[in-house]
């Protein structure tokens, strides 16, 4: 849970808590579905089954709900990522990783694309705070994969030399770049290809 | 100049053309710095300094002017792919091709990422037409890096039975991702390092 979670959710009871909650997951969910512009306040409150002095109770207005959106979004998206990333001890765990990608995206059709990554393509002009937050997060996936890189390096699996923070990023952007190209042509093999090609070059640095 | 600049341009005159032409850069511009949320039609009528109606004498609707502008980022961006792309006979060729889109996205501080990308990344769940316009500048946009590819591969810098569509895709993935996290964490180097990584890896796969 994060900062923005605990000050948003302060002096919450357990009651008033899942109803902030449903009320973040309605808003998660319209948003990916139907872009930040198309996700309007009145749908988020249909969806969660609240109303609007009930919205306006959890959230003082649409950029505090979006901050509470982009936790919302890093924890799912990074949990995932952990569960996969914190048990990388073969090429075969990464191309385990690259699966839970592309099965990710499938699942979706490819709507939404990567659920952080189109937060930050909606939101880094307009909203400078929301930018900042996803900047955050995008380190913390980061920094599950520099985690990852250094098990494979340690484990033997890549050469001692590697400049682990740098291929994270590499492989990040891989993963970034492939699913706007798998969003927007709807084909997860976008993805697929993208990241197999990180892995490629992964292969190459083993001792 | 595409199919929908050609039918949305029929039977202007050269003045109606150049104010056209004024109205879409404005709101290209203003989309890019604001995103698309933000960029309102008040305000693309006061930066192209045109009335209401004179700017739906030339478009119906918002959707029309996007496509415009979807139009125009493309011929731009692939403009100046192409021009660098078409000239591809070395790695260093190459570097210098990752040099442009580090010296395009510093000369925007970050802003606005990849003008195709955040284009993509705003539109694609809630205007399908704009979706497929961008998925279409995408397969261009890999056309070229496949044509240089097969450059370098005529040109004996590549080896033969490389994969040019796969890579192509793959080098894309990495400047759109690259791009992404360098808008969010305003700091061109990501997209350098992310670029780095592909031609890294081309390294690998010469003669």
């Amino acid at each position: 849970m994060t900062t923005n979670t605990l000050v948003g959710s302060r002096a919450l009871t357990p009651k008033g808590l899942a109803t902030r909650e449903r009320i973040v997951a309605a808003a998660a969910e319209l948003i990916l579905e139907h872009g930040m512009d198309s996700a309007k306040l009145e749908d988020i409150q249909a969806a969660a089954h609240v109303s609007a002095s009930q919205l306006y109770h959890y959230f003082t207005d649409k950029s505090a709900l979006i901050l509470a959106v982009i936790d919302h979004q890093t924890e799912m998206v990074l949990g995932t990522q952990r569960a996969v990333l914190d048990r990388l001890d073969s090429f075969a765990a990464l191309e385990e990783w690259r699966e839970v990608i592309v099965r990710s995206i499938d699942s979706m059709h490819c709507v939404g694309g990567c659920p952080l990554g189109s937060l930050a393509g909606s939101l880094s002009e307009s909203d400078p705070i929301a930018r900042t937050a996803l900047a955050n997060s995008f380190a913390r996936w980061q920094g599950l994969l520099v985690s990852g890189l250094q098990t494979m390096r340690d484990r033997g699996e890549l050469r001692p030399d590697i400049d682990a923070d740098a291929l994270a990023l590499g492989i990040l952007a891989s993963v970034q770049g492939g699913l706007l190209l798998s969003q927007t042509r709807r084909d997860s093999s976008s993805v697929r290809t993208a990241v197999d090609m990180s892995i490629s070059y992964l292969r190459t640095l083993r001792p």
